[in-house]
């Protein structure tokens, strides 16, 4: 019997975190829910772009700040996918937490009293700004800055390293725990 | 000042809805999330969308049929969408009320407590259905299918009809009743 | 009998090119091929699009700068779209004119030979920009800036207005026409 | 000094060969122009993908059949790819060889007089199965059916295997070559 309501996926851009949630939702015998960071970003007003604007900022080099408005939508977010998945949807959600374990606590307080499974996604720092070439849609940087830096200090039921990996095997060393 | 909470439009496929909701939020003041009836599909796995799945299926003829699962999930997800709404965040939703005056009173039931806007996004049967040739990405027939039905019995604050006005002035005139 | 061989749809960004090549290859009893800038810019290597490159460069405020390799590219695309006409293949072409009447030379050199419709796509600048907000994927301006620009000098079998017509509509005008 | 002028890849749905495009317009030295057999898809009328329509039509096992309609259009791409290249463009092209050596036969009677390198890129066809769930934006089927039916009898300058081999590298020992 699954009694894990919600799966978070944290990683680094172009760890491979999509591919391994579209094999998880193949392989998982029920319908799970999936919703990324890009769900949220997409989800946001484009001036949050802007320059100066207190939203997200992706700079040439790679890194990513965000603001305080930015973080207000993502913690109301955050209590939103808590509230689905406690109306009995089950919810993979990939992240990229730029915070780290604060990032993670914050988490941990929305999905409060909820069955989670943290599943860290690992990859190789060269592999992934070399697939961040291969998909051609991500600022050049982001993979090799975010790489290991996310994970420091973050604390999970099973880690997966996606060098060697390909994505449905990673889901279902996933799915194994769920 | 804004005290509206959750602003929701239904119209039918090809009404206009999206860019309306892209409109709105570029003439808001404030940030306002944006979610659809896309999102969530886009969330489900799409095994949903198989034959005989009991999820969602599109007929050839342009008829959207949803079974027990994605109704579900739809429930759920709006609980989600409220308790975003609660954390803070405005949102717009743009839903399609296949199920008229149900799927209202499901939204109602959710967003109990919240202060909504209920919009009503008209569009000429024959033009939706052109525009739907326009872009090209729906299957034929939603658009002539959904235009009227979708918005039989349901109650609004403010109707708008996008046959022979840009979507700008019509967010125009949602933000001012905002 | 279809007697043209190639369309050239020429209008600014927002003009509603996209939308009325969808309506004309649904309207037209033959299959035709769509191709647009989209389709060449899509295909350069993203590096042309670097800062200083010396190919394409988008400014803040929507204006476009074309470079020595982009245009070497173009021409040699466009020699392409010809040869495919003169192997049988019917072909609608958009395009933006940045360089006005010369890059209507272009294409007539490109096309020597074969019978080409040429049809100018207008729209009142203020709706244009009105709707490269709706459509909430191009840099804001460019739209305004390019609307009247580039039609100035440049010759015409037919002129549309979008302004106030359908797209759909619109392809019927053009079809009457091929 | 480069004398490549096209490079063809061949290899079937999901083997790997978009990304490897995307790496090769990085790491060649000059611009090349990357167009596809969804470029061409693409460029075609809806119409030509419903059923009897004589284009082009992908069955639920992934098997995928062309018809008269789709052989005259993708007969004067080849011409419009080698005239661009003629023209002075670097320029390289992914294909799926549904016919084999046949396919392989037409590219060779557009491309003449031109240099091309033939590269085969070929990867296991349970590996390939795999990430067309991972990717989950093609039909079923298609990566098993064409992995080594795409090859069979085809000659190539250069065969890159992408089963262990991450997309950069391939590109690397292409670029190598050119």
């Amino acid at each position: 019997m699954s009694t894990t309501q919600v799966i978070v996926l944290n990683g680094g851009s172009s760890s491979g975190k999509s591919g391994i949630v579209r094999c998880l939702q193949s392989v998982l015998p029920d319908p799970w829910l999936a919703f990324g960071v890009d769900t949220l970003v997409d989800a946001m007003p484009p001036s949050l772009r802007d320059a100066g604007a207190d939203g997200i900022a992706f700079s040439p080099d790679g890194e990513v700040a965000v603001g305080e408005q930015f973080r207000t939508l993502d913690a109301a977010w955050a209590d939103g996918i808590a509230a689905m998945a406690r109306a009995g949807a089950r919810i993979v959600v990939d992240d990229v937490f730029l915070g780290g374990p604060a990032s993670q606590q914050r988490w941990r307080q929305a999905l409060d009293g909820l069955r989670v499974l943290w599943v860290g996604v690992r990859c190789d720092p060269a592999v992934a700004a070399a697939r961040e070439i291969a998909r051609g849609d991500r600022p050049s940087g982001m993979a090799a800055a975010q790489a290991e830096a996310v994970h420091r200090g973050v604390a999970y039921d099973l880690e997966i390293d996606t060098t060697h990996t390909e994505p449905l095997d990673c889901a279902r060393a996933i799915a194994a725990r769920v």
